[in-house]
């Protein structure tokens, strides 16, 4: 399936006391990467969101590994990937890369959501459109 | 062992355009509620780190799961417990709730970590002290 | 006018490398001390933005002033206070003290805010109901 | 003196329920453009921070001036510059664009900083070395 890449300039602000980016600050990037992937695949966010009815595609997991620290001032590359498409789910994959260092992988499941004032949540999934998905295919 | 609870008041600023908690700030919440566990053991962090030369006790490994958004102006409840000592590492389990609903839960893997100048990566895991896992002890 | 206070434990992932807390976390500061005093007059904020059908209520200006520097793991307090009234906008001031040490000051603006779909920038100033001003005064 | 221009993504994860960046994102924008602004000086903040044995450059003052609300998806242009330079002290300014609209106004009074284990606040100034200023001059 289509792949993205990003580059992610490490910031100061992104990074804690021991002076490495403070870890919650990996999935804000790999968040950007998978806006970043529906971007590559013709999907910018807003208009997506908008054409779809969508609130969202608010995560129900996601986990890292973290394998070796990044600092302020350099520049990362996270390499991206739809892995599996469910009905109403998907889920992702990053990997980051300092050079050729791997230095963390991300994992999300991420469902395409549309709000439903009826659910307790305020909101349910819904079956991603077969275009959608089509437009990752390679 | 022992656990501990914090009361955490979602914020405006922690919530995304859906309206909802920013996923990564849920690790954010994860991260100072096992700072909060471990000041309950007697262990504030900045003293922790001066006391036994830690750089901090920085992730390997998060994982969540989300059930239920939470949104602002909501307090929620997280309970937080170490699961499993290892020699330089530990693993933290954390349960965050809306009242009685179970919202989201994580899962944190961290290492006791020194500076080390000599490593790639500029720090490396140490036995954790007996005394600090005694501290845990109930 | 009606002040508030409100107690804030600085958190590690609110501090930057210096081991201090990052400026712009101030400003997240200052701002859920803003909502914690509408929420004191009786306005909490999810249901203030729906009974008034407001969008938010967003700065135009905002300004800060850093006298001492906060690092983790110690609870600052934050006196907060509207100090103008507008029509469609107002002022607050905030002031954060460790101990009785005055550690930072904010001033903020902010604007009654509707969602406008004809305006260019999507919403508009709306005037403040007069209910609204008059529950802050003591 | 120097001018520097940084293109930023704005991030779902930077903006609020209104669906806006959150005003201190814009706060970690200028503060990244600072950086920006310092490297395009030829002074990388890693080694800047080594070589003079700085604790960083934190800020005594930062104002903003919110004009248009800029949203996820976007991208923005930041113009940064310094406006002035104290003997430890120095100014910055910032005007974010979207397009040929100018969206926000920064400013920050920065101190050039030292660790002191003798002051209360733990850092005190110091003068800012005449070769630094004068890679800023043209």
């Amino acid at each position: 399936m289509l792949p993205n890449r990003k580059e992610i300039h490490v910031e100061w602000g992104d990074c804690d006391p021991a002076g490495i980016v403070y870890f919650p600050r990996f999935f804000e990037y790999f968040d950007a990467c998978t806006n970043a992937l529906f971007e590559a695949a013709g999907f910018r966010k807003a208009e997506m969101l908008k054409h779809y009815g969508l609130l969202g595609i608010p995560l129900v997991e996601a986990s890292a590994q973290f394998y070796a620290p990044a600092s302020f001032g350099e520049m990362v590359t996270v390499e991206s990937q739809i892995v599996e498409w469910g009905k109403s789910s998907f889920r992702v994959e990053h990997r980051l890369y300092k050079g050729t260092v791997l230095s963390a992988e991300g994992r999300e499941k991420r469902v395409w959501t549309v709000r439903d004032l009826q659910s307790p949540k305020g909101m349910r999934g819904e079956a991603i459109p077969a275009e959608v998905k089509a437009r990752f295919a390679q």
